[in-house]
């Protein structure tokens, strides 16, 4: 029994949707059923045809209202929005107002308020949403978690993210994909903190398994661009831990280089994207270890253990990682229970908590790198 | 428009068969339309149905009749074999003479007649037959390939692949999978050197477009087991070049580890499974180079970064790999052309030189480690 | 012709002295002559039995004015000062008042004053000081700061240090090497920020050839620790760079864990002192290259290539990088000439710099974290 | 105290002269008091004076005869041989019957009746002599064979040693150090065998505790060259262990590439020259460790912790490993007395296996790679 999705945004030439639309394929509990994969009338029925979908829709708004009529037997259960971030917010919260639950691209909304007005409809309308934080996906994170939690007080945690595909001055006009990520109509306030840096942020706060309390930061550009494409801050985080942060864009050489580094009472930590089946653990006056992922292994946690497709040394990817997100929400909205053990997708709290990060970071950089609280944030954000 | 195919093998607490099936769901252009997925009569039909597949046959004899008699718009077009290995041959040979193309898992037989038999049905019939050698299908070993094509005379090779699911005295009792492929009647004649040797053989062969003429092996076992569980081997190249093989299951702490160098007058190359997005080349006088994987990656030959499905960064892993296979024969067989570029899957003739090397391992080894050549391998093997 | 020199401090259970004394050795230009090994009278003496030196004296008092009215061909020329950093300024200043060239172990003083009165002496006497700021000295570092002063704008700088040797509460107490080193007394005013702190601090300005202007800071320090014992700070460079400084003495698994990465408009670098031999070199839509260390490696530029004793593959290490601090300083006073190429050692001016950032480190974090310049810090500081 | 030794060979232009020297001064037990450092008499001389000895010799017949005639608290007490290998026998014997120790570069001689002769003079006039097999020097190497002791039955070997030197055809032309490398006259019948084959070997030997009884090898080279500059063979050892080993001079990109890896029944242990202060242990169903060296690590063997200089995170490379050779034999000579643990240096035995290696390999390959005894060699070898 699968759960039946229609996809808005992620037509041909987009990055993200063919991703989200594997990684469904991996998870092996959702089926594609309709689509509205693009703003532009004529491509999104072409898109519809070339990726081989029954029902492509003019527009998500058609689609909405279409699927809406169609049996229950039939009809999308689900909505994964994909779109640029000026889009996720009109269209989660007319799904989840026409009774669809929702699986949507981070970050959740181009703005803090338009992030929470999709968690006040999710509230009003009791539907769940899940946003894709794909890093917190990979089983070795989640073993992470696992490790932090049992290893004494928080200390230190570092992470970086970088990459370089805006390193060249002409980067914006040259790539379709930063169009958008870019334009602070359509991406938010936020560039590099928005786009990269909040995948940052989400992975410590999954971790370490506690809130990051205030930053101090500064933003940075080259020369001619609005949004930030580099940016460092200090942390400190619930509980007495500090830590720095740092995300850019414009890092030569740098594909998707995130890293992280997480130190307890305990034990020290480290994680990094690019080869994910492996995590360094560190303790004193021992040997290092490092604990590689795999179906079966079983010195991992049952729970990270069972989500895996392939035994150590069959090395699993983002693709899969990526899948055990929507595996997750697939099954609790199918069965309507959350499995044990770390969580397996970012909720709207996670989310706006990033949101709050985005907005933070501007508004420390802009007032001279000063500590800014994120709960205290107001709530009418420009 | 997809290929529908029907799967032999693969049922439930099987490992292979469910990757199988992932990696034609990644490959996107394969559909699984019927199934006879275990050798006993209620598990295959109750397999059929936790697996999600309409049309779960009881024996795979039934699959070819039944399916032989469905509308051409319906029917299966392709048959995945997935059982042990001494069962590979009569439903290859079956499925190919009922009309279906073939994707077999490997070693393409338990003996060489058996291949020698698949290889005759192959050209009697007409149809078309791949063989799942995995490890050819990550985008860095293709360009291995292309990068040792152009490096002047190769000169010498390594590979080395050793596992340790087999190196308790009891693991052999203890484990599902170990079963069949422990037992010459199920697996064929050779034991590690089958099941990771021929692998091992495949890559160097793959990698550098020659053949391996002769090879001088030793082949070993923990005491009580049949069949070897750990083997060493000099080979000799087509072209004079000179080279080493190991395969063991009994490498304490080592969980997949297949690694290769080749050598050549103007470079040197490392590619190591367990990190399959590197690529380590060395020439004289300069800094080594890490090439890496990704989609739109500049400097990779064209049709290796043609099959990738996310950029440099975004780890593609073991499942990945196997679904290029799946994606080049399920191409083929739609279209009736092969592509461009490094071959996309194993012939029937890479199979056969694998089969030979397993043999010619086995008598190498009773004969003392005597240089043996694999052409002249005569045809009624035992 | 070999320089012949008198050590203060060093004596038995002591690590860095021990160091210092190798690093000669392996240079091949220094002869250690006289020494004053510690400050304890019969250790001293007992002491330079043990190390094999024949003047051993009680106390650096008369080690100078015994060695100032020996014969010119006989007595020391300069002095190696290995005691802890309260000491510094005294000895060095005697010294070169005495008539003989310095080598200080950094930092090269307690305080910000004693460091400029340390240079005032130098250009007094004019005499020569090197502060042995070790990680500079290895080979790859200097053809770092090559790479970079070709490579365009710098960007960004992320330099970590961390260790765990004061990770747990007890270990003041029970580590003789930290007794002095967390006594504000005796280390001076930066605790991790001075002892570590401030070779990342030097290394930057090294590698990237630029000065640090500001820093904005947060130190904290485990309970009922004075000094600091894990610090953060965001750099800004002359030119515009921005930048990321962590260092800490309370990171459970890390040994000596210094990691600097440089981002520049044509590539980006990374080194890590424990594999000090690899030089990662990243750059746009290449693969990435990994330099490799080794005397005649041609790619290196030929002052780099110079000071390595052992071709590429043949490790050189922390004693090796150690010994060409010493070399090149004792090559300078032997000859009167300094080296074409990198800075062959840390000057006055250079730890002076890195006094600057111990002061304006602990400021910007009691005044909560603001941006604090190096350049104006009064001259008084307490 | 110190052993005041004399050198024979290591003049200008020689590498490993100058590497031998080094590690004497940083094993800081040895003086270097006298020297015949070339073959041609006016280079003997200067260099004597560039290297800064006092006691210069035209010869090693003039130096081993003067010195036997100088007062004993002044003369020399072991000769350090550092020629081409066929000078090594004469030079050797005659030391040791003018009185003194001996410490000699790898292989021990030309032939295997040299070695032979050799031992004997060792044994007819007591003194001792040591055989410079740098790579057991490690301390990681020492801590594989107390692994490897404590792990049950050892069960295979791989071990590969390569370097891309001779990769051109003109390199043997073009380079100093390759002119009587590759004369079978001056270096002996083995050519990479020889040179660096025997480490390999030796390395195998040291870590496993077990001599290699047979091997089955075929040895190649580029054309035009007298001996192999590439071979590879099959081990059986001692007690019934299997392994391979590899050494090749022209595998391109490759500087000095020595890695082994052993599996026993408990545990696989990987060590690569390259990174010595690494040694990965793998264990079955448990994260893989890495051991890190460093003086008072904890979890080392105490005769490990003890010979090395600095702490953990402090590398200590080739010339440290060298130093530890130097420093254990020099105190063997000074005391009388082997220290604990480990052997702190290759002896005869060692050696003349080494020997046997060269030429047993040699008689496999010529005879169409078969199983050759080492143990069986006859005396009167060609």
């Amino acid at each position: 029994m699968k759960l039946r999705y229609g996809m808005v945004g992620g037509g041909e030439g987009a990055f993200i949707g063919a991703v989200h639309r594997t990684a469904a394929a991996i998870a092996g509990n959702w089926d594609l059923a309709a689509g509205a994969f693009s703003a532009t009338r004529g491509k999104a029925r072409a898109s519809a045809a070339a990726i081989g979908v029954a029902r492509g829709y003019d527009s998500w708004q058609e689609m909405l209202a279409r699927e809406a009529m169609l049996p229950a037997a039939t009809r999308i259960q689900a909505v994964a929005i994909v779109t640029p971030n000026f889009l996720h917010a009109p269209v989660a919260i007319a799904a989840m107002e026409a009774g669809f639950d929702v699986i949507c691209e981070k970050p959740v909304a181009d703005t803090l308020d338009a992030a929470r007005a999709i968690a006040q409809a999710a509230q009003r309308t009791g539907r769940r949403i899940a946003v894709t934080y794909t890093y917190t996906g990979y089983p070795l994170v989640k073993q992470a978690r696992v490790l932090v939690a049992g290893a004494g007080a928080l200390r230190r945690v570092m992470v970086t993210y970088t990459q370089d595909w805006l390193s060249r001055a002409g980067d914006l006009e040259n790539n379709k994909q930063a169009a958008w990520r870019v334009d602070p109509k359509r991406a938010g306030e936020g560039g590099a903190i928005g786009d990269i840096g909040t995948h940052a942020f989400n992975l410590v706060e999954f971790i370490t398994g506690r809130r990051i309390e205030s930053i101090c930061a500064e933003l940075g550009s080259l020369p001619g661009r609005v949004l930030d494409d580099d940016a460092s801050a200090l942390l400190r985080l619930e509980g007495g831990a500090r830590g720095m942060l740092a995300c850019s864009q414009i890092c030569v050489g740098d594909a998707n280089d995130l890293a992280i580094s997480v130190y307890c009472d305990e034990l020290g930590l480290h994680w990094r994207q690019q080869q994910p089946n492996s995590l360094r653990v560190g303790r004193r006056d021992a040997p290092e270890e490092i604990w590689t992922a795999g179906a079966g292994q079983a010195y991992l946690a049952s729970d990270v253990r069972a989500i895996q497709r392939t035994p150590a040394g069959h090395p699993e990817g983002y693709l899969e990682a990526f899948a055990n997100i929507y595996r997750a929400f697939g099954e609790e909205v199918l069965t309507g229970k959350r499995a044990d053990g770390a969580p397996g997708y970012a909720t709207m709290e996670d989310a706006i908590a990033c949101m709050k990060f985005i907005h933070a970071a501007k508004q420390s950089s802009e007032a001279g790198t000063t500590w800014t609280r994120l709960d205290t944030l107001c709530l009418n954000t420009p």
